[in-house]
């Protein structure tokens, strides 16, 4: 057997492993009962060593450099290069040092549940201080080993291929355009509409959510929609778990959480079936993974002709009158800048993201104290939306993203709505009447389009080329701060 | 660290594997779309194999053999016994055979999904004939490493110090008995009463089966009730999942279901949480975990009184009238010889197991050629229960465990009754008005004599031993004997 069948074996046992992983989680989050958490935590943790163990076997490195020589095809090579940077990213770190920064997250993440609430960033700076000293040592070493600086080191664990020098000038051309754009839509924005009243009771919420992702391609013989806290998108290509959260007194955020994580189901579930278990079959990245969401919830679902298309669905299930396919749209598009990120609207959410991702920068690189960054954090804000949070937990201690030890990931958020934008564009420009095909609620269109240009390349071209591809550039933010003017200006 | 702590750590993650695997079975079983099932079927064999090869690495005889001269106390040598016992059966056959007759197993019982509905016992002779051989040679194996019978090796699997010898007297004892008693209560029947007709709706069904679960001291905190075409209990001792089915036109197979898994259930969730993921911490065997389903559904709720108890929680549950306990219990203990072991009453169900008793016993010691088998079937059911099943799909292809692979589990069905008997016999005699506080719906009482003498000792004693330490002496057939002639004839 080549070292290259090897590697094929041995990634398919990971995949099934990382698998078996995925359907825990979603357990845990879904369906499993308190008193399970503890024994669950300690399966996790065997699967994740294992899965560990077998990726940095002594045999890994020697078929990976083995295989570089062997006869491959493209997508062989393709693969290989996933494997490998599977491999760097698990090996170049010594495994007491891994261990070392989980326990720190586990622990700093159980003081910062009770810090977040009490609002006292003293509570938890000094597990945060572990953290972050532990996630500097970790993107030094792999700084090394990945040829990269510290920071993109840890970026390319979410966004393989992301670099911060391009993240840079996308966010300084946005943080740029943000504040003035957002006086002008606030300037212009009118009073809001009134809405029909709740409450909507679950069980209809929960048919509509079934029907519009029915409507969009979901496919139910590969998928589930559930219940659970946070909504996400788990399970595996041939079985995604997607959930969402009831609130009987509003039913949009069901709904457009629904369509949100429904955009990432699709692009699970369009992942070619011929590749399945082999690294370059998963999705491309973080942040291509959210232009799905985002292009189903933002781009294609956030527009006027979708609500007219939803308004009398509406009306359908909940009865009542004043279901006005516009009013909603005007009520759904309202603007206000805010302290809380996960609550912000379209317009103000980039600038959360790039106060995060500026801090987090100067963190990993030693050029901000974490006893600064609650001022700092206040001061971005100011800069960036005009407003001053009043206490930290509605400023640096909302997010768990830091105190999990997950510095790198913030922006993925925006280069996720950004390149939705992007591709939302060209697929506009491909598929005459687009819009009109959405006002219909008709959407195989758009989907045969994105199955075609993002979900059946897998991870065969890097998230920048194949950006290119479907959309003839590179990522850049006209197309976004266009859809923005188009939307809120007009 | 000395080899015994060696091998709990070991065994602590064969834990945590084993009990993964469990969560993905009941995934499967309880909500998997059936897209996902080639998928799980990979990420199964995967943990299964990972399992395997763990367990059997070449440092582990080495571990078991040094262990064995270390300073252990009892608890620790128990656990050390267990360990090798895993190992035996785990190491004794070639990597190469196992898989063999794994694939063979899939295979056959592949076809025998077509062979039953189509009584073509011919169609699926083959594929069983490969089972049966490949079967033995596993059985001659284990039994050269465990010094046992090729058919105790088998059994051991299911019933570990499971012995044929000792089953052999009890069901020579119970087959001798069945027949005459039978006739006697055949002879004695009455016509069956009237009771409420439905439809009852699942819901309220459902509500009917978690209340009675919380009555029987089922913790909520560690585990579910769910729905699934086969009932089981499945999950993990610290997360214990159950499931039934529901029949709208009738409400008691789904009520004595979940009765039945709630005992099954108390016994996981009884286990002593500090023995946890060790093998002595186990339950004991397939016999006695049948003993605690049985015990629970068969002796305290299949009882004059507890029907007294729940006449009133159905009538308020379902509404309408007519609902006398003692007419649901005279309907629900009917008998009737048939030709369908899952649908046996507590009679005539003996006989199905005795006659798969004497019929694999002899296919594994090859007494018995396959050719032959559904006339041998035959004969026997003409000789216990005086019936002559019409086809094979009301004989010999009723049941999925051969073709399957698994000869040696029947007889702890049957185990399983008598132990229950016996055991629910000396509570009786150890819990003053034990019946009354049944009428009354109080199980704690019951609940707490089992956590200590059946639960509580997970794989601490033999089967043997714990029967007799809990209730005086080993397992007879006259206590079950009285108390079929007890319901039956009084």
């Amino acid at each position: 057997m080549t070292s290259y069948r090897k590697l094929e074996s041995l990634f398919a046992r990971l995949s099934h492993l990382d698998q078996a992983t995925g359907f825990l989680h979603w357990d845990m989050s879904a369906v499993m009962p308190e008193g399970g958490a503890a024994s669950r935590g300690e399966q996790l943790a065997t699967l994740k060593s294992l899965s560990h163990e077998l990726l940095t076997a002594p045999a890994t490195k020697d078929w990976l450099d083995v295989a570089e020589g062997e006869d491959l095809d493209h997508w062989q090579r393709a693969n290989l290069s996933e494997m490998r940077r599977d491999w760097l990213h698990a090996s170049a770190v010594p495994g007491p040092l891994v261990e070392e920064l989980s326990k720190a997250c586990s622990a700093c993440e159980m003081i910062w549940r009770q810090a977040r609430p009490a609002s006292d960033f003293a509570q938890v700076a000094e597990p945060l201080g572990q953290v972050l000293a532990l996630t500097r040592q970790v993107a030094e070493i792999k700084s090394q080993a990945l040829g990269l600086s510290p920071y993109d080191a840890l970026l390319d664990q979410y966004e393989p291929g992301g670099r911060s020098a391009e993240i840079e000038i996308l966010f300084a051309d946005l943080g740029a355009f943000l504040p003035g754009f957002l006086q002008d839509v606030l300037s212009r924005q009118g009073p809001a509409p009134a809405l029909p009243q709740g409450p909507f009771p679950v069980a209809k919420q929960k048919a509509l959510g079934l029907a519009l992702m029915r409507n969009m391609g979901f496919d139910f013989a590969h998928g589930r929609l559930d219940e659970s806290l946070h909504p996400f998108c788990g399970g595996t290509p041939d079985d995604v778990r997607i959930t969402t959260r009831y609130d009987e007194q509003n039913f949009l955020p069901a709904l457009f959480g629904v369509i949100h994580e429904t955009g990432h189901a699709l692009y699970e579930q369009g992942l070619p079936a011929e590749w399945r278990h082999q690294p370059v079959g998963r999705a491309r990245g973080m942040s291509l993974h959210e232009s799905q969401s985002l292009l189903m919830e933002m781009q294609a679902c956030r527009s006027r002709g979708f609500f007219r298309h939803l308004a009398p669905l509406l009306a359908g299930e909940f009865g009542g009158a004043g279901w006005d396919g516009d009013d909603l749209y005007a009520a759904t598009m309202r603007v206000r800048p805010d302290f809380i990120r996960v609550d912000a609207d379209e317009v103000t959410y980039p600038a959360h993201v790039i106060l995060r991702f500026r801090l987090e920068k100067a963190l990993i690189a030693g050029d901000l104290d974490l006893a600064g960054l609650p001022s700092a954090w206040n001061q971005a804000m100011r800069d960036l939306l005009g407003i001053t949070p009043p206490d930290d937990r509605r400023g640096c201690l909302q997010d768990i993203h830091w105190f999990d030890g997950a510095f790198g990931y913030f922006p993925t958020y925006s280069l996720g709505a950004m390149t939705a934008a992007q591709l939302f564009d060209a697929a506009g420009k491909d598929i005459p009447s687009l819009a009109e095909h959405i006002e219909a609620g008709r959407f195989a269109p758009l989907l045969s389009w994105l199955r075609r240009k993002v979900h059946g390349q897998a991870s065969l071209l890097s998230s920048g080329e194949l950006l290119r591809q479907a959309t003839g550039k590179r990522l850049d933010a006209e197309i976004f701060k266009a859809h923005l003017r188009r939307r809120y200006l007009n």
